[in-house]
């Protein structure tokens, strides 16, 4: 195992503290590395918190600012975040408009935001995010996992908490952009947690995984490599099948690095994607890519496509400032 | 060799339409994909152009748009692009206040934007970048390597050609910031160019090389892997040892992935710098931290240090919105 780090012990505190140091006009730490918050909470809006475990940055600490999460809570790498880091985090951010929690669909993460939210004692509600469509159930999951999608779910969900939408309003809002999103994903190569100090899985020099989870659960079937056109008909067609849009639709494109795939070819992938969309009537009226929701150092990438209104675009296009997600400010 | 691709002799095409899809309200591809060029080319100013090999993006077409680059030349994969590029590129976007070429310091980057600038009959100017401080001379290089510091040079001297400043004062300004800074880089695997197949490099399980260029060729030494702050000392001291800075001096920190290493030890490499800089007394006032001029999927980092004053950071700080860099619009 090859890292930048000093010691599997410190590697994600150590990270949290540079991410703190290179944005500190945005952000600060809680206590013991609890949280990351926005640097000056706005108490008269609805709370906005996420978290999961480390390892998918800049999920989900990069995306807190103005105009989407209003705190993060970053667990260990690949592990559940624990109810006092969202308790802390909701004390510090928090006021009478009540906290939104944004949870991806992991049994631990689901656990944990549910003891928290038990203990809160202001109003609050949970989104949960289960856009990826590779398989049913997983190795850490009941139901879909939540994987890239879930950036479009804070973004939005972000705007609307930021203009002084309500909880109720936050919260189905938030519902129906999950719900508006499918992604899936395929991966090259596996990543090596640091603790662990081998590869999650094992694949071969010709061979991919598709379907892949953010950790490296196992997707759909392991097949040889093939071409990009290939693997973004397989990836946008079993998107298309589960959304089912009518023709005409307007989408948001995602095309998310899982970190170890270099930009030149993502944007391969965008070409080929957006090829197959125009084919199947599909408007790409809006585009992000890059890394945004990571497996460490692993090769791959996934497709995320969110279908929009014209209220949903305006809440996307709206002004947002975090580490990772910047525009209109 | 497992990529996201089609064909490697479609790789870059593909990949440059993927660019201008995703970002088609900002840049705009010229006949061929000879060059990248902003949407709406502004010929009242001094047209900023670079260029160089693809394999490092986002450089350098991920930077054109408002206030930074009018357009990139992208050479094939680590290849020089041919002067018939920048000819082309000048004419989409240049008017009487000149054309300024931004250019790495590699001897094929060198001899053909020297051969455009000859052939050129605006008024032109080169600013040649060469802040790697890790070797005099190289595979490809007469005299120091141009690296990560360019973004920083496209960005500042993107700013003044907006404002209107002549093309003898984006000279001076542009070799001022180049002399200003300064970059060092490690690797820990090689890359692997989709043309030839195999690794640039054979590097073991367990070590890194220091010192390296952004294609890979050798640095200073090739020795065991080492922790963050070990790594972090060596690069940030090289830097400070060329810049020879007063104390208290102000500077933009880039700690820069060169595409295979995560962000979460990007951070842990910002937290080691920033603590080994304050040491010396040196106040970093901006940070930059991403994967920004990268080495294909090469895992590995570069720092560079960059002092600024007033003005250079007024520069920096104005607005920029261009695929990769984007802030204050």
């Amino acid at each position: 195992m090859k890292k930048i780090i000093n010691h599997v012990d410190t590697v994600l505190s150590e990270s949290l503290s540079g991410l703190a140091l290179a944005h500190s006009d945005l952000v600060k730490l809680g206590a013991n590395h609890q949280f990351v918050a926005r640097r000056t909470p706005l108490r008269n809006k609805v709370a906005l918190i996420s978290g999961g475990g480390s390892g998918h940055e800049p999920l989900h600490a990069g995306f807190v600012g103005t105009g989407m999460l209003d705190a993060a809570c970053p667990g260990q790498i690949f592990t559940s975040p624990t109810p006092d880091q969202m308790l802390a985090a909701a004390n510090e951010v928090s006021g009478a408009a009540g906290v939104l929690f944004i949870v991806k669909n992991y049994s631990g993460d689901m656990m944990n935001f549910q003891m928290a939210a038990d203990m809160l004692d202001v109003d609050n509600d949970t989104v949960l995010v289960n856009d990826d469509v590779a398989v049913e159930n997983s190795t850490h999951t009941t139901g879909r996992r939540g994987v890239a999608g879930t950036v479009i779910v804070e973004k939005i969900v972000g705007a609307a908490a930021e203009r002084g939408d309500c909880l109720a309003d936050c919260k189905a809002l938030g519902d129906a952009v999950n719900k508006a999103t499918a992604s899936m994903g395929v991966a090259l190569t596996s990543c090596t947690v640091p603790a662990v100090g081998k590869p999650t899985f094992q694949i071969g020099a010709d061979e991919m995984e598709i379907g892949v989870g953010i950790h490296g659960e196992p997707g759909r079937r392991r097949v040889p490599m093939e071409s990009a056109d290939a693997i973004a008909a397989e990836l946008v067609g079993a998107i298309l099948k589960d959304l089912a849009l009518p023709t005409g639709q307007r989408v948001i494109l995602l095309v998310n690095g899982f970190g170890g795939t270099p930009l030149l070819e993502l944007y391969v992938l965008v070409n080929a994607a957006q090829k197959i969309l125009l084919a199947a009537d599909i408007q790409v009226v809006r585009h992000l890519t890059g890394n945004y929701v990571t497996s460490l150092e692993m090769a791959g990438a996934s497709i995320t496509v969110c279908a929009v209104d014209d209220a949903l675009l305006a809440l996307w296009d709206a002004p947002v400032h975090t580490p990772a997600l910047r525009w209109g400010m």
